[in-house]
């Protein structure tokens, strides 16, 4: 089984990549897809005279903020809209795709995050209404039973928390132990850039592969949203699944070529 | 298996609704959910700039006008948010519950309306980009799945089209085709109406029981959207379902006392 993310980011069309799952399931190959909706969030929230905010949190990562309003905001375009979107291109391409969150099944449930520590101006501040926090356990019976039956789960955050209401997560981490819960053997993250950079923006930096005793030095060639899917990348093949490969949504075939090594592959 | 059907009028709140489907759940009946969200939806539309618009057909059917921008804003208030907020409901009640629509495991399938009369002022006009139509197929395998699985599953619309486009369609005639489809002895219609009403709106003049022969005569005293849960209610028992019951959302145990035979039983 392999698990593929495909990123939320702007300039990310799904029409190639369901072209190229749809091959893959053909083949005969089991597939689980998780997806983001970071841009389609932001467009909504703009539409809505919210506007989305991002926080800095100490160590450098950067998270949305997400008020009870965002947190409805992100259910209705990552969940209502993009992920029915790739479903119904699934769905066109006659792959029976079903799409389910985190929530559904209570496949992703983690802790509510009591406060968030956000560095403004050099100065740290802290929020204690957000509604955001990390997957702990991940209850695969849901998927297992999709498979089973023939279909292919599209899988968008949020999570649902230990108390019951839903959590926006990350979602490269969220599918790292999500692949780690399958015992999957690859898992793909798929984003608007070609892998990691040793100088970030310079595409020609590329890392081609690193390897487990280099993981710690990896997280420090990684900026902005890259550090996530750096940490993603190495939970999952801590946690025991073959390889972890972070690769380029763009173009055609682009499972097909993470699949075959193109991006940095984490092993 | 039961099918219940809650609408998505205002002042619905689901709660109560959840509340008595978790003791069902629990006493070991199997459950499939449907919800509307026309409130929802018109809400968001007014917040996103695009207010709703309703038809009424030359047989004096009234449907929300749905162009391309409807139809995405009733993803996202329909299957974004109120579905999501029935199943985190549901989990909170130890429910396993999982959203889908009917897009999901291409669970209802139809054709597309070509052309749609709309009467305005006494005049018809035809109108040609409309995404709406009826469901005329229903794979209940994905139910079937999900139930087998151990899983309640709650169903929002669209519906696929033959051509892979989501499509709204009436979710109360859904449910019938899908109570029908798996053969369920009960249909629920649970909405913010006691049934259906002699002389609406007096609610002392509530019909209790409608039979077979009588069914035609019954689309006579029905106004509005009750025109609709009329038809769908006979459709259900003529396509095999033992009962369809027209009853009240509002209020303490819903469902229990829909089942109890409380509103208008169509048998």
């Amino acid at each position: 089984m392999i698990v593929v993310k495909l990123g939320g980011a702007a300039g990310i069309e799904p029409a190639a990549f369901c072209s190229d799952i749809a091959g893959l399931v053909r083949s005969g190959e089991r597939v689980v897809i998780v997806h983001g909706g970071s841009d389609a969030t932001t467009q909504l929230a703009d539409q809505l005279g919210h506007p989305a905010v991002f926080l800095t949190s100490p160590s450098g990562h950067t998270s949305r903020r997400t008020d009870r309003r965002t947190l409805e905001i992100f259910q209705m375009a990552c969940r209502g809209l993009l992920n029915q979107k790739i479903v119904e291109e699934l769905q066109r391409l006659n792959i029976n795709a079903v799409g389910i969150s985190g929530i559904d099944g209570r496949l992703w449930v983690g802790k509510r995050k009591d406060a968030i520590r956000a560095v403004e101006n050099g100065v740290t501040r802290i929020i204690r209404d957000d509604f955001s926090g990390t997957v702990d356990t991940v209850n695969p019976a849901i998927i297992n039973t999709l498979v089973a039956g023939g279909f292919v789960p599209v899988i968008s955050p949020p999570a649902l928390s230990t108390t019951g209401e839903p959590i926006n997560i990350d979602a490269d981490r969220a599918a790292a132990a999500t692949a780690a819960a399958l015992g999957a053997s690859s898992l793909l993250l798929l984003s608007n850039v070609p892998g990691l950079l040793r100088s970030f923006p310079d595409e020609s930096s590329l890392i081609r592969e690193i390897k487990r005793p280099h993981f710690a030095q990896a997280e420090g060639y990684a900026q902005g949203r890259m550090k996530k899917k750096v940490l993603a990348a190495t939970e999952a093949v801590i946690a025991g699944v073959t390889r972890a490969v972070i690769g380029d949504a763009r173009g055609q075939s682009p499972v097909t070529r993470a699949l075959a090594g193109e991006g940095t592959v984490f092993a």
